[in-house]
């Protein structure tokens, strides 16, 4: 029902092949908690008309948050993960993960008094964060510039800040959320779609048959440790030599801006010389590019995908690097996989992070086991 | 019920959630069909006992045909993939479609003869082709070392020759379907698995999520064409320069060898001189597998797979090739992508292809929308 079209019950059976019976407890039991309504759209066609039944997208709230090295945004969304209210504040990541989540956590209660609605309204949390994670249990593995969070029970932790021990809250990188968000915003038709992120790191969110591919240990998508064909031997924060990450990465252009005399300290400056005029930053820039589109034309010979947005903090820095890594790709890819490839900007842009973690929160939410298991719960006496 | 367990009608209800009713129309048509059998394993526990069905291997038969560049195997399997009569002849590819297909149709009569089943038996046609096919319409794209063969109507050409105008024939690259016997076969239960053919092409099949990832236009797995990082300026048949498969192929091996003054022609002859001990022939499949290796650390960071198996006529100088290419994917690759990650040679082996058409045909054939539309026409006047 979340595509917003009103079905009658026989229409749901036709559908779904489920049995009369229990397509009429299901919509009952969504009707009692107000995820469907009946539709305003019936119009009578003589004798009394069947009632259609329309997904209520207003009928809870989802928390997102995307969590980054230095900033965080946390947004109420509805359950269409649109957004109905956000706080973009500086949040040091280095803080450790009680000082972060409970500062999440209260930024929550302020913005369900922002909107003016109960906490009970809350059907999840959805949070993105800058290093690998352990889908399955929210556990961050080893990331490497989130000191104190390895193992750390995020959904746990945050279950007992917010007192709602009944409410979801699933975790992934923020790459994974904002292919997610980018997917199912602007290209929801589109099976095979390639989401990198370009900013302190280089990593992408894979999108497969149209559904997240997080790999066998939710660590697909690495493309930052991927080593660059250019063959530079700039040294790794991961110990190798020569990976993508520590050649075209922001602070890597903001370094060798510096070493050509320019007052550059990190991302921002570079996007901000760039804006400017600055030809070194924009060459610099356009080189970085290249560097990215030589790794990005072995996904695309691997992947076959038909869309590859370019996202992330550089990414506002679109031209020239869309410019540099269109160059590499088209040039070095097999005809049938680029002749329908489209290399594009994110659209969704600083609110791909929010409103991806609000789609994998309420994808999960309202699938079928779920719904099937909070049907039986509530049930039970 | 593929997975061989017998089951009664009240498990399926369950199982599936379908309507007694649904449930009830599609069992009896699975029985008429003979594709579902009482199970001799129903215990009586008092009373009359539920009736259990088991799903019948031997109800049908699979023509399965695995066409390489210069040899073919062709195959009748049942409808669990299991081989039951087989046959390897050399057939040049560039003899073209009809010679070759007309060859497959022939093939197909003798080897019906040899297990002595009529051809009503054959359920469908499964078949791998040594280049990019358009999975959905069975017709191959630009193939490169397939004269006569783009656009040409693979399946409508099958069907016509066979008379049999019911019998669905599908096709796909050999990659895709070593890839799918591999994981039939051997790894049913991983989720994530890379299949690397080593031979005259090097290509992979990728499987996501326990499925086949085909990518946008079919041309998922493209590694032969990937840059290898070593800089090699050799030139490709593709028109780039450096990709893996001018590099690290068998023929670039023997090409290598011969200007070493050694007397090779080909793959087999690179094998047979690993074989016989020869260190120059040992160092160089070593070094080929390095090279593969560079571009499998890219693959395994992009795609976190668990396995990752070698296959094709070069896996069979198996240990130096295997010893390159893990030497490099455990050096470059992240620990979280590498931790439990297995690089295995491939156990299918030569039967790989054939398993793999037959594999995809019976997943095709057993699929819930194709026998819902068999049951429509059976029930049509």
């Amino acid at each position: 029902m979340r595509d917003g079209h009103p079905r009658t019950r026989a229409e749901l059976i036709q559908l779904t092949g489920l049995a009369r019976s229990t397509v009429g407890t299901r919509v009952d039991a969504l009707l009692s908690t107000g995820l469907l309504s009946p539709s305003r759209e019936s119009v009578s066609t003589g004798g009394r008309p069947p009632v259609r039944f329309v997904f209520n997208r207003g009928a809870g709230l989802v928390l997102a948050a995307d969590i980054g090295a230095t900033h965080a945004t946390v947004a109420l969304t509805d359950l269409g993960a649109r957004v109905l209210v956000e706080q973009i504040e500086p949040v040091e990541i280095t803080r450790g993960p009680s000082a972060v989540l409970d500062w999440l956590v209260d930024t929550c209660a302020q913005l369900l008094l922002e909107v003016g609605r109960p906490r009970s309204d809350l059907v999840g949390v959805g949070i993105g964060l800058p290093g690998p994670v352990e889908h399955s249990t929210g556990r961050p593995t080893n990331p490497p510039i989130m000191p104190g969070w390895d193992g750390f029970d995020v959904p746990g932790h945050v279950t007992r800040a917010l007192g709602a021990p009944a409410v979801p809250v699933l975790v992934d990188n923020d790459v994974n959320i904002m292919a997610l968000g980018e997917h199912a915003t602007v290209y929801p038709e589109v099976q095979h779609l390639l989401f990198v992120k370009v900013a302190t790191g280089i990593g992408a969110g894979i999108i497969s048959g149209g559904t997240l591919n997080r790999g066998a240990a939710g660590a697909a998508g690495d493309l930052g440790h991927i080593q660059a064909p250019s063959g530079h031997d700039v040294a790794c924060r991961c110990g190798n030599v020569g990976c993508l990450e520590a050649i075209a990465s922001g602070p890597a252009i903001a370094a060798r801006l510096r070493q050509q005399g320019h007052d550059v300290s990190g991302t921002a400056d570079v996007i901000d010389l760039v804006r400017s005029g600055s030809l070194a930053a924009t060459a610099e820039v356009r080189q970085a590019g290249r560097e990215i589109g030589e790794v990005l034309a072995a996904c695309v010979s691997l992947l076959n995908p038909s869309v590859v947005v370019i996202g992330g903090q550089l990414a506002r820095a679109s031209e020239p690097l869309l410019a540099g890594v269109r160059e590499v790709v088209y040039g070095r890819s097999l005809p049938l996989a680029t002749g329908s490839l489209q290399i594009v900007v994110s659209q969704t842009g600083r609110q791909a992070g929010v409103v991806g973690a609000a789609t994998m929160l309420v994808q999960h939410v309202m699938s079928p086991d779920e719904v099937d298991a909070r049907l039986a719960a509530a049930s039970s006496p």
